[in-house]
């Protein structure tokens, strides 16, 4: 009975209600599935459509997030633990699975820490924002999904993550995840996007890392850029937590979840960050 | 060790997070609480910046209803489970509450059937829909909130209901929250909103039903209109299923739910429905 943690990204293109049919599957055969998703494309499309676009902030070292103020936090809540998360639930039903969506504020299961001030270049120089509502998830409280688990049941988990005095941030959905499935013991961490893995080279499709070991991994890192970044971190922090293996793959489509468990994508191997 | 369903109301000018350090108190005196949410308002003023304001179905009898289409649905989804929901546990969880916010969708905690051809009242006429996405609650799945009482934990449940089949729909929450309270065995159900209680004149605050019993149930039924009807539908249905004592009473500010349980708005009494 293997423990799977599956972050399904929330990027343009990606209907995470595809996976449904094969987590029924899963479920059936025994075992425990934890579900992550993210909703960055939904919840662009309603901060359009409500005036209101969204803004990216890029670190000095040329790092991405979204730019959070209360406003958006909750146009961020709509998207994600509304729209995508109770949609993805009722498909998951309609599969026959006993799906429970929950986000990281609800039993305080993803504690994080607020930023400071953040650094942001914006038209070549460097801003300092104070009042961003993201961060970074700190610990998680594995109490109540234990629970649901045990009873054969599917947390469907999303940001944001709540710090310990009770303020919702928005956190990586990936790191997020990477730290779930590190507090649960997970044998495997399945991270599934829009894109087929690690590349060498961004622009091709062919320079594809198939594993990622002790011998590759400063490579990996070097290669990794814009969301890649976060996602390649994410396996780095899940293997450094213990958690069996770790696959940068593709998501949507029949059979994604045992094409990414099969190998297809970009394995990471505990050794990488035992060396 | 008491059990109460408290339902606060979603309409306009109601804050179900002022509510959030009575809870606590309660919780703190070792209550069980389940908090059940409306998200009207919100769901209105949404749908109205998206460009699809809400249309409200009248049914020959003169019963009130969302009209809910497939994108009705998941904007209400969003107003409902995003926004409002998650808000609320956050200002619960700020206020030292472990709360968990839930939709009736998931755990499949509130499973209902949803409604055939409706009639609707359009301009003198009547009009049959039939691709409604509303319903009622037929049934209460208890386990996944007796665990989250059992560990002090403040369940925060808002629609949508399930059908068994695993599609999404919009139901009543009064009435959800009825439901939940009589399947719970609660001691009490407390239905607060932006109305003093149940008034035998609406245009009059003066005549207040203070509390209603035997002698009085098919009074109160007659003058309830409007949002009204369902209310208390509601009470009656609590009653019915073993629930000791309903109020319907007033939302907001400072100690609304203590003085709800002290009898002020409408108090039904348990032989109102035993008669």
């Amino acid at each position: 009975m293997a423990t799977i943690v599956i972050k399904i990204g929330g990027g343009e293109g990606i209907d995470p209600r595809l996976a449904a049919p094969e987590i029924a599957g899963l479920v059936r055969a025994g075992e425990r599935v934890v579900l992550v998703h993210g909703g960055s494309h939904e919840t662009n499309r309603l901060a359009w459509a409500l005036g209101q676009p969204s803004r990216t902030i890029v670190s000095p070292g040329g790092q991405q997030s979204r730019r959070t103020d209360r406003r958006t936090l909750e146009i961020f809540m709509m998207a994600y633990c509304g729209l995508v998360n109770k949609t993805l639930v009722e498909a998951l039903r309609g599969a026959g699975v006993d799906a429970v969506g929950l986000s990281g504020l609800d039993a305080g299961i993803w504690i994080g820490s607020r930023k400071g001030a953040i650094r942001s270049v914006e038209a070549g120089q460097t801003v300092i924002i104070r009042d961003d509502l993201s961060g970074k998830v700190e610990s998680v409280d594995t109490s109540l999904l234990g629970v649901l688990l045990d009873a054969g049941r599917v947390p469907v988990l999303t940001p944001p993550a709540v710090t310990p005095e009770g303020v919702a941030i928005n956190v990586d959905a990936d790191r997020a995840a990477a730290a779930t499935a590190a507090a649960l013991g997970a044998d495997e961490l399945l991270l599934l996007s829009n894109v087929r893995g690690l590349l060498r080279d961004p622009a091709d499709p062919g320079s594809l890392f198939e594993e990622v070991g002790p011998e590759t991994m400063d490579e990996a890192r070097g290669a990794a850029k814009g969301r890649m970044k976060n996602k390649v971190l994410a396996a780095e922090e899940a293997l450094a937590g213990g958690v069996g293996r770790v696959v940068i793959g593709e998501a949507g489509g029949e059979g994604a979840i045992a094409r990414a468990r099969g190998g297809a994508g970009t394995v990471f191997r505990p050794q990488a960050v035992l060396a």
